[in-house]
Order: C-alpha cells, then sequence, then structure tokens
C-alpha cells in the first residue's frame, strides 16, 4: 500500500529517447514529476499483473500524457487479463490524444520496444496471472575506424559499412563485416515482483546486468508467510540473483510491515553482495561495459 | 493533477463517530494516514464528479478499508453516472469486506448519514455533471436541567425528558417539551468543487460555518479561462462565501500553474475576509456556537 514516504513500487527507464515503465500503482505519476523526465517520451508500460496496488495509477498516468501532449502511440504490456482491466480503468480516462494498445502477453513471448530493447516475457506464480520481464539491450559491433583509414575509404561510404554493408569503392569490394570488430555483450534488466522464486526464472534472468525484484519480507523467519502470498523474501530474492549471474540487485515491494528494510540487508548481503535496499528516487545510469568512451560529466 | 508537495484536492470529516470523505483523487489515502483517524470509520463518500482527479484514488482506499476491517455498509454518493464509473475501477477492487451502496443524487436530494447528519445536494455547472454538497449538524435543544430539579423529578426519568417525550410520576405529567430550551443552531459545512458559481448555489449554502470551495485561478485576469473551463477564480469563490452568508471559507483546487496560491490571497481576501488558502493537512475544529461545555484539553 502506498505510504507516505514509501511510493509503491515501479520502475521507468530511459533509453534511446524512450522511457519504459514497469508497474503503475497509485501515486506513481506524483515522484516521476521530479525526476524531469517528462511523461511525453513514454512509449511502452510493462505491467506484472493486475493486482490494485500496480495499475491504480494507470488512468492519472494517461492523463498526465495527454496533458504532456503525447501524440505517438503507446503500448501496455501485461498478463492475460489486462485489456478487461486497462478498459474499465479507463472509464475516467476515455479519450486520449495518442492510440493505445494493449498487448496480453505470456511466457516465450517477445516485443521490440521503440529504440530497439527486445522484451521478454516469463510467466510468474502469484494469486493472479503474473508476468516477469527482462529487456536486451543489444550494442552494436565496433566500426574498425583505424582499418577503414589504413584502407583509404572516404568518410562517405563509412555510415554504410559500420552498418555491415558492403560498398564497391572504384571497382573494389569492400567488405562491411570485414570492418567490424567482434560482437560486444550489451545491457539487459530484470524486473520481477509478485511472484514466487520459481524453476526457470533464474535462467530467464540469466546474466542480467540489473535485476529489480521484489523482497517483500525481509526477516526470514516470514519464509511461510511469503509462500501462502506468493512473494519472496530478501533471501530468496538474492538466490535468485546469485542463480541468475545478474551483476546487481535492487530490492522493492517491501510489506507496509517492514518499517526499515535496511535492518533486513545482511539477509540478502551474505548470499549476493551487490544488493541495494530500493527506496524512492534510487537512480542508476548502466553503461556498456567495454565502452570506450570517456564518462561524461 | 497531483503534485510533489500538493495532493488531490479532497475534504475528511469526522463527526460523531463516523467518517465523511469528499472527492478522492489519486494518492488520497496516502495523506490521511498521517492523519491518525484511519479508515474503518469511513462511512460515507461524496463525489463531486467522475473526473480522473476527484475519483481515481478510490480503488485504494476500498483496499484500505478492507485492510482495516470494515464491515459496515458504505455509501457513495455521486452525480448520475457515479455507479458506472465506480462499477468499472471496482475491475481492481472487486471483493470487499462491506457492502457498497452507490446512490446518485440530484438537486432536491437529501440523505441521512451514520451519526444523524443531513447530507443535501445541489446540481453544480461543469462538464461533466457535479454535485455540490452541504451538510447540516442538528443541534438537540437544551435540557432544562435546573427547572428538572425545581420539580423534584428523579433522575431516573431524565433521559426520556431530554428526548422530548412525556413522563407521567405519580399520577402527575410531566411534558418533555417544557423542560427543553429553544431550538439552537446547529453546524454545517458546504463543500462545492468544479463549478461555475451558478444562480441558487449561494441560497443552497446559506448560513453554513465552513465553505470549503474550489479557486482553481488565483488571478481575476484568467476569469475568461474559469468561465470556459467551468471552474471559479478565487473573487468569485469569494463572492460566493460572502452572498451565501457563509462563517469562513477554504479555498482548495489550485491549478497547477498557480504554483504559490498565497500570492492571489488579496483576491480573495477584499471579498471576504475569512479566506484561508488551503495546504494539505489543513484541519479545524467546528463546535457549536452557543456552546456551554467548557473546551476540553
Amino acid at each position: 500500500m502506498p505510504l507516505p514516504n514509501r511510493w509503491l513500487s515501479s520502475l521507468l527507464l530511459r533509453s534511446s529517447g524512450h522511457l519504459v515503465l514497469f508497474d503503475c500503482g497509485e501515486g506513481t505519476q506524483i515522484p516521476w514529476r521530479t525526476v524531469g523526465w517528462g511523461f511525453r517520451r513514454l512509449s511502452t508500460i510493462c505491467l506484472s499483473h493486475m493486482h490494485a496496488d500496480h495499475v491504480a495509477g494507470l488512468p492519472g498516468l494517461l492523463h498526465a500524457m495527454a496533458n504532456a501532449d503525447r501524440t505517438d502511440p503507446v503500448t501496455i504490456y501485461g498478463p492475460p487479463g489486462t485489456a478487461t482491466v486497462v478498459h474499465a480503468l479507463r472509464a475516467i480516462a476515455p479519450v486520449l490524444p495518442f492510440e493505445l494498445t494493449i498487448s496480453e502477453v505470456e511466457s516465450n513471448a517477445q516485443f521490440v520496444m521503440p529504440g530497439g530493447a527486445i522484451g521478454k516475457v516469463f510467466n510468474g506464480d502469484h494469486r493472479l496471472p503474473c508476468n516477469c520481464y527482462r529487456l536486451d539491450f543489444a550494442r552494436g559491433r565496433r566500426f574498425l575506424a583505424e582499418k577503414a583509414e589504413e584502407q583509404q575509404i572516404p568518410l562517405d561510404y563509412w555510415n554504410q559499412l559500420q552498418r555491415g554493408q558492403d560498398v564497391t569503392l572504384d571497382g573494389r569490394l569492400i567488405e562491411g563485416e570485414a570492418l567490424l570488430g567482434p560482437p560486444r555483450k550489451g545491457l539487459s534488466i530484470g524486473f520481477v515482483t509478485d511472484t514466487r522464486p520459481i524453476d526457470g526464472l533464474a535462467a530467464f534472468l540469466a546474466g542480467v546486468d540489473l535485476l529489480v525484484c521484489e523482497g517483500t519480507y525481509g526477516d526470514p523467519a516470514d519464509q511461510q508467510k511469503a509462500a501462502e502470498r506468493k512473494h519472496m523474501t530478501f533471501g530468496e530474492a538474492a538466490e535468485l540473483a546469485r542463480a541468475a549471474g545478474a551483476s546487481a540487485l535492487w530490492l522493492t515491494h517491501f510489506s507496509p510491515a517492514v518499517s526499515n528494510p535496511l535492518e533486513f540487508r545482511h539477509n540478502a548481503l551474505r548470499i549476493f553482495p551487490n544488493t541495494t535496499i530500493g527506496f524512492s528516487g534510487l537512480t542508476a545510469t548502466l553503461s556498456f561495459a567495454d565502452d570506450e568512451v570517456p564518462p561524461q560529466n
């Protein structure tokens, strides 16, 4: 439930000029206004499931987007049942200046988002149909400019070659492929909430750079409660991150009974050291691992 | 729209152990949690109209009431169209431990709330059907205890007499009526938002002790905008309070463009001096005017 000083869990991601939102509980638009990213660039909303604390902020968000003059289409992904709920909530947001598509997706579904990221879905185990999400941001192969210079290829042709296309230059065939470096690791993130840590989930999340995962209960003594209510403890989330080989774990979606999640931090840290206890406004910039571009200040 | 540091307008009223809520935009339950009045005693919700900023918090509130173990019935009053919207929003609050009645009301409707207050309705003028509300809290006539003592009426009979009932004592008829003082003024409040200040509204609000009224625009230069968008300026709200003979005016429902409503305070004060510019958490206790009971500390 939304508490004074603790907003409901959601995740906002910005990439290639587009925003992607994961979950939209009551009030989500309020802290968003302090981030400064605006509402107009939101192209995609990924909903984990149809419980009120994950979707009740949707009508207000749609109004905020309309007020921000969004006109490009918007897609909402969610588990089966999403269309019915979103249509119902639109009773108070009936007229929008953008096309809104609702796409009900399940395990093995893949979708391409504006900007090119690939979304993937894995069915969670909750009291309602529930989706876990993974987003992959591919990285292009490096263009071997030094080789192009060596071969005295004029700059006019570089753009084509950078895309891997071949070019004929004074009767000489230049193979784009030969001017590209080896494949490079992209970036990936996982968003997992309101599910048990079921079989196959770690494999689905294999190697993600950041896993944003629920940790409803901090105390291992609440393990039974977590199992009954289809949630996870901090320890279970940490086990999942370790099994997935994630680089970093952010815990979120704390039970209202967990008034200070930091108290239980050690229950995750001893299993997965790179764990951050989430808080309102937690932000990070992910960069390609072998990026040779010096960081900007 | 809900802003960081400015919640959407709503009013929570407590009387005789019952709570009445006026309007429920996104996030309303969050500051409520800091008031300390709980959710379990909320018996009545009066909705002005079906725009999202006045009703989007309803599903979350219903969940909060369920979590607070409310089991007594709850009534939602609103203009025609309320039932359709509330039913739709219940897509994400389908199961409740209390009976929820939706009562669509219009001008001249009266309803009695748990605790005995009388609710009255006046059709506003907005872009959707819109209700203004008035609540009257009657005050019983004073029991003339000194007279009862003079007539040596045993205490056992006082309760009946206090309710104005007659009593026969050793063959002697004691008229309850004769032991009650003159009628006493009760308390009344008005809640008016998202409407133009139309004919008849001041009469409807005649003599209210507190008028909580929208003042969407502070600057009289926005008068035309107020008329077009079916809202009021501070000046118009102050004129309404003056015409109604209200004792006090609270302004609320400021346009997001009005970042500091206090700047425009003088536009209301010069017309209606007892004006307060609303803010999150503004609270007052209203007491019967001629109350002879010393105030409690």
